[in-house]
């Protein structure tokens, strides 16, 4: 296997395994998407799952962004918490209830506050808890353009009583529509990606002019997957942003061609801890690395791509099998030695970051400074 | 899908998604299994990698277990500090310094440790340790016996000179041989289970034959997978087993055969946020399911069963597909409505309990209460 591109500094001499997070690949990835948001003229909301940080979040607050995206409202709270000032919750909430915490917490701090709906049991549930707290709620309309997830059939006439219900609750305020392209993961090349992207635009545009001629304003389309972000051009008509995997980037996006090894800003560090004739066998299983073959069930082949992490060497290897703690890597007769350390770029970043508490960032100049996974564990939406 | 066994009393009213164990159920497993090794003559060490709770540690050990397994030091430490009196560490330890925190409070309490070596680096980090601390550490030889991950060849001449060099390490006491049979995992039944563990068992007695003819004492003989301890008879001539996931069962369980849905004690309790013509959409994802298939590798068809939560209903469905906070269930015409709560039970019930901070156990009163997963996240080893 080619590792071209793959070699890094020598790292943290810390216990294995941990993530180690290249802060000079995260900040150039940061930057170019802000960047690529900033030329297009659309605001940047990243999705925060990936990370989980405040810190991080905090960081790409400071170079543009306007606010985040979250996941569950127990992740929004986190941050909301931590004073993020704006926050798209992506996630349909059908419990008045699951909102209570954070909408004390959201009217306590002002934040302002964005999430979805796409069927009428979301509105009335967020309504409700609007009302209950007495704060606004953005409501985007959540749009499936092919993902088959989450989201209102574009074609669906009920999308205007939908819209319709936001504008007649007091404590509610139509914030535009909103997609996930996430199919994107499943496109074969940059062609099929731009089509994917094009075509996403232009359902969600095409449905805002049916609700301009009923009279209402759609102030914002929001759009959001790495792979349509970083690997297509950012279709005209757009107002928003929400990549999330971008910071890190992983084997998948490396499979998917929108990035290239030297890009990748996330890996863990592990050691050799036995050897057989066909395997070597580091301290990183799938309670480290996870069993993602890569986001929302695509996927490519093995766990990671493996080099030797504490000398430059010219061989790699793939992660072939996983048991919690043990991951299995496949070798010819160039079997690193037992106790040495390897590094591995696992398939997907965001999946490996929710199995730590706290990770390592190597910082510009060499140090290692631990950061917390400060959102790590907040599953809870119901 | 048939659902015959898989109904279970209505889940406690707590925002999902949430881990559910029934004590009934555990109770029976935990007792069962007890029950075998009672009437084999062995000593139970149940692994504690499947629940990594303290309180159901101490359950089994007022059940008659002699003490746990465990998967890493940082794992090893939470149950030494609470006060579990014997605990085999079954991973292989390359750098003393490793073992520095847990061997401070294995010696503050007096706990008895063993732990493994298949390797000369294994013993010199161990020795190294274990005379620093001035604490014994008691050593198992592990032994490969198919799964071809950690453990020397049984027929390798350089077994001898490694238990020659826990002999002669001042602290170190030689435990005897050790083997997990994860192979049996991908056994097609009870026929091929029960040779995988007369064959492990075989290879042992033999390897201990040879060592006695070399005038070592072979005190224990350990082996463990849920596998061949529940799903097939114990052999004669072993001292300890090992199995850690029975106490939970699981999809896994349930495909081998090892078990009936009616014995599986975990599952999880979520809401359908979503539905489409194809799928209907659950707020549980591989940020609560895990993305695995099964153990080691093996694995069968989709992510988990779901059946309704709040009332019995003769329809099941499967888990297709999954994103981190989205699990993707088919359904024909009968998808239960968005708002109502599902329980799946999953794949690899140790992977879920890795997800998550705090599970809910279902008393047999009825009861919910809270426990602690106290040792998730501890996967450090080097």
């Amino acid at each position: 296997m080619s590792n071209t591109g793959f070699h890094r500094a020598r790292p943290a001499d810390l216990p294995t395994p941990f993530v180690e997070i290249d802060e000079l690949r995260l900040e150039r990835n940061m930057g170019a998407m802000q960047q690529r948001a900033d030329k297009a003229g659309v605001l940047l909301f990243p999705h925060i799952k990936t990370h989980k940080s405040v810190v991080l979040a905090e960081r790409q607050l400071a170079l543009g962004a306007t606010g985040i995206t979250s996941s569950k409202p127990a992740e929004a709270l986190v941050f909301v918490e931590r004073g993020i000032p704006s926050v798209i919750l992506a996630y349909p909430i059908v419990r008045a209830e699951a909102l209570d915490r954070l909408l004390k917490s959201v009217k306590g701090r002002g934040t302002r506050l964005s999430t979805i709906a796409c069927n009428a049991i979301h509105v009335v549930a967020l309504s409700t808890a609007a009302s209950r707290h007495q704060v606004e709620i953005g409501v985007f309309i959540k749009v499936d353009v092919g993902l088959g997830r989450i989201g209102v059939n574009p074609s669906d006439p009920a999308v205007i009583s939908l819209v319709s219900d936001i504008h007649q609750a007091e404590y509610l305020r139509f914030d535009g529509l909103l997609s996930h392209a996430g199919h994107s993961y499943g496109a074969k090349d940059g062609e099929e990606r731009t089509a994917i992207a094009q075509r996403e635009a232009q359902t969600l545009l095409d449905l805002a002019e049916i609700l301009k001629a009923q009279g209402f304003d759609v102030p914002r389309i929001s759009v959001g997957a790495t792979p349509t972000c970083l690997g297509a051009e950012l279709p005209a008509g757009i107002t928003d942003i929400r990549p999330g995997n971008y910071v890190f980037l992983d084997g998948t996006a490396l499979r998917l061609g929108i990035c290239t090894p030297d890009d990748i800003a996330l890996s863990v560090v592990a050691t050799v801890v036995s050897s057989n004739d066909t395997h070597f066998i580091i301290d990183a299983g799938s309670k480290s690395l996870s069993s993602d073959l890569g986001a929302h069930g695509t996927g490519g082949k093995g766990f990671g791509t493996v080099l030797q992490a504490d000398h430059d060497d010219t061989a790699s290897w793939l992660v072939e099998k996983l048991s919690e703690e043990h991951g299995f890597v496949r070798h010819e007769e160039n079997a690193p030695p037992v106790g040495s350390r390897v590094r591995i770029f696992p398939n997907h970043a965001c999946a490996v970051m929710a199995q730590f508490d706290e990770v390592t960032v190597r910082k510009t100049d060499g140090r290692p400074a631990q950061i917390r996974v400060d959102a790590r564990g907040c599953q809870i939406s119901g």
